[in-house]
C-alpha cells in the first residue's frame, strides 16, 4: 500500500521522521511517499494546491496531509474517502483536503477521527500528526476500512477554504499569488484557462505589477521563449498560470509572497 | 529490518543519500526511515534530544546517528546495544547517543567500531559517515552481532553531555535554549514537570526574558488557548518545556538560538 | 532494482514527490534514494560534481539526475548505459550525466528519449522531470531495456562541460570553487593530487584568497588537525581540494559562492 505525505513540518526536526515510524509500526509493508514537507508554514491554501496537483500522478493509497494551525483546537480532524479511486486523504478539516479530492470525483465518504479508537490515548494537543493522523494513516495503510477508525460525517459539513482572488478580464487578470517555488517562480490562482480568456495570447507583451514594483512579460510556453533575464508568463506544470524569469527570479522582481495580489494588464494597454 | 538515520549534514549536498547507498549495498532488504538531517550544523545537544524524542516513536532497529564535529580526531566511534527493545545504535562516542537510549533501559552492551573490519579500508578522514558508520550500520541490519563490527567497550566508560542548564524555583525557570523548529518555537532543557514545580499552572501570567528581550506568555496546553500574536508558555511534544507565539515567532520574538538562556518569571513577581 | 534520484528541485514543493509517484505507478518494487535535491538552482557543474561523487556508492541500477535550465528547448534529453556496472543514467543532455559516466568507464551505450514512446503524451514545457525522464526512469526500473525508451544516438554526441578553471604551480594552485557545503566548505574542482603537485604537504602554511579577502590554511587531513576557528586546506571525502574553518565557515570568511574563484599560495611565498 502506497502513503503519500505532505506537511509543513520542514525536515529540520523530526517531526516528518516520527510520523513515518509511526506508521510503519501499524503497516511495516507501506511505501512512503514524501510529497513536500516545505509547505509554508501554516499556509493552508499553498498546501491544498500542492497536493491537488501531486496527486493525480502518484498511486493510489492513503494520503496524508497536514498543515494545521488549528491544532489541539476545536477544528475537526477527518479521513475521507475518494468517489473515484477510493483514496483515503486523512489530515485536518480546514480545507486542505478537498481541492485534491475534487480531483477524484469529491467526497464520496467521510468520518471524524477526532476520537478516533486508534489514536494515542494522550495524543499531545500540538502534535496531531504524530498522535492521531499517523496512527490512523497506519491503520487505513494496513487494510482497515474507514469506518474503523472514526465516526461518520456528511461530506457536505466539510470545511471549504474560501475561494482565491481571481479576476479576469479582456487585456487584465488580477489574481492572487498561491505558490513561490526555490526559483522564484510565482503561480497565482487563475487556471491556466484564464490567459485565452484576458486575450494573452504566445507572444503577446504584458506587464506584471505588484504594489509599486512591475516587471514586463511576454507570454511563451518555456524558459527558453524568452531571453536570459527576461519575464516569461505561461501556464505551469500544475495547470495554473504563473509568472517567472529566466535565469532569475519573479518573487524577487516583483517583491510578492503567497497571498500577495498580482495584476497583469497588456502592454500599452 | 529497520534503519533510522539522523544527521547534522543537511540534503543539499549527496552526504544522505551517499550513505543510504551504502546501507543499503549491504542491506539490500533495509527499509530506512530519514528522522532529521537539518539538526543545527555540529549541535550535539540538539541532535541528542530529537534523537531521544523520535526513538521510542519508531519500530526497534538499527539507529545511525551522527552529529560529529570531532571527526578524524581521537574521539571514539560506538554501537550499543539498548538494554530494552535490543535497538543498535551507532555513532560518534560524543554523547549523542545516550540520551536516546536511556529511553530505553539504558545500554547493555557497546562495541568500539574505530578499527571496525567491516569499514572501508581508506576511510576519509572527515566522511566517517560514509565510511565507517553506514558500513557498520549496514552490517548490523543484514543481522550481524554487535561483536562482529567492533571490540567491546564498558559502557560506563561512554562520553556524556554535560548535563544543560536548567533551574527552577517557585515563580521562575532558568533553561537552555535545546532546539528552535522552523516555526520559531523554543524548546528548552526543562522537563515538563518542571511547570508545576514553578508554580506556573494553566492560565497564569509569565514573561520570558533573553537577553534585554521579553515576551509576555500565558501558560497553556495549545496555540489555540492564546490570541493570534499571543505568547504560550506550554509542554511541547517532546515533554520538554517551550514557548511559542501563536501564529508567529517566539525565535524573532526573543532573539534566541539554541543555547540562549531564557529566564521565566512569574508577571508582576 | 534501485532508482537513484539528484536535482535542483529543493524539498519545498512537490516536484520530488511526484516524480517518485510516477516512477513508483511504473516500477512499483523500485527503492529510491534521494542523492540530493538542493543542487544550487540550475547549476549544471555542480550536479555534475555532486552525481558523480555519490553513484560509486550506491547500488547500481537507474540514476535519474536533473539540473536543466534548458528544459523545454531544444535540448536533448537522453539516456545512458555505462560500460562498467551497466548503470543507466537518465537526465538532460548538456554534461550533468557524464563525469559521473566516466567513473563507470564512460558511455557504452545512448539513447535520445525527446519523443519517448513512454513519456506522457502532452509532457509540460517546463517540468521533463515529471512527464518525460521520470517515465522513463520506471520503465528502466522495471526492467525495459534501452532500446525501448528512445532512439539511438553516438555517445560521441553527448555534450560536454567545458572545464573548469583550474591552475596549479609550485607554490600556488588556482581552481574554481564547485561546491558550497551547509558547513561552509568551499570545494575546488583541483584533484586532490594537486596539493602534492603545488607543494603543499601536511602542516604547510596556505593562504587563501578571494577578490579582496584571504584566509590562512593549514594543510591537514581532518578539522582535527587545526585549532577551533582556523583555516584546513585538506582533500576533501570526494577526492577533491577544499577549504574549511574548524567550527565555522570557510564560505563566510572569504566570501566566496560556487563559480568564484580562489587562489592559494604558500605563506610568505
Amino acid at each position: 500500500m502506497v502513503v503519500t505525505f505532505l506537511s509543513d513540518f520542514g525536515l529540520d526536526d523530526e517531526f516528518v521522521g516520527v510520523c513515518h515510524g509511526v506508521i510503519l509500526r501499524r503497516a511495516p509493508q507501506a511505501r512512503i511517499i514524501d510529497l513536500a514537507h516545505g509547505v509554508p508554514p501554516q499556509d493552508v491554501r499553498a498546501g491544498a494546491v500542492l497536493l491537488a496537483a501531486a496527486l493525480p500522478y502518484t498511486p493510489p493509497g492513503v494520503h496524508l496531509a497536514v498543515v494545521d494551525p488549528g491544532v489541539g483546537s476545536e477544528r475537526r480532524a477527518v479521513a475521507l474517502r475518494t468517489a473515484e479511486e477510493g483514496r483515503c486523504l486523512v489530515g485536518p478539516d480546514n480545507g486542505l483536503l478537498l481541492p485534491a479530492a475534487e480531483r477524484f470525483g469529491g467526497v464520496a465518504e467521510a468520518v471524524e477521527i477526532g476520537g478516533s479508537p486508534v489514536a494515542s490515548p494522550n495524543p499531545a494537543p500540538t502534535f496531531h500528526g504524530r498522535d492521531l493522523f499517523a496512527p490512523v494513516v497506519g491503520e487505513l495503510a494496513a487494510g482497515a476500512p474507514l469506518e474503523a477508525v472514526g465516526t461518520p460525517l456528511d461530506p457536505k459539513a466539510l470545511v471549504q477554504l474560501p475561494p482565491p482572488l481571481c479576476e479576469v478580464g479582456v487585456g487584465w487578470l488580477r489574481s492572487e499569488v498561491v505558490l513561490v517555488d526555490r526559483y522564484g517562480n510565482l503561480t497565482l490562482a487563475a487556471a491556466g484557462g484564464a490567459l485565452a480568456e484576458a486575450g494573452f495570447q504566445g507572444g503577446t507583451a504584458v506587464v506584471a505589477s505588484c504594489g509599486d514594483r512591475a516587471l514586463p512579460l511576454r507570454v511563451g510556453r518555456t524558459y527558453a521563449d524568452v531571453e536570459p533575464g527576461g519575464g516569461l508568463l505561461h501556464i505551469d506544470s500544475r495547470g495554473l498560470v504563473a509568472v517567472a524569469v529566466r535565469e532569475g527570479s519573479a518573487q524577487a522582481a516583483l517583491g510578492a509572497r503567497g497571498g500577495a495580489v498580482v495584476l497583469l494588464k497588456a502592454a500599452g494597454g
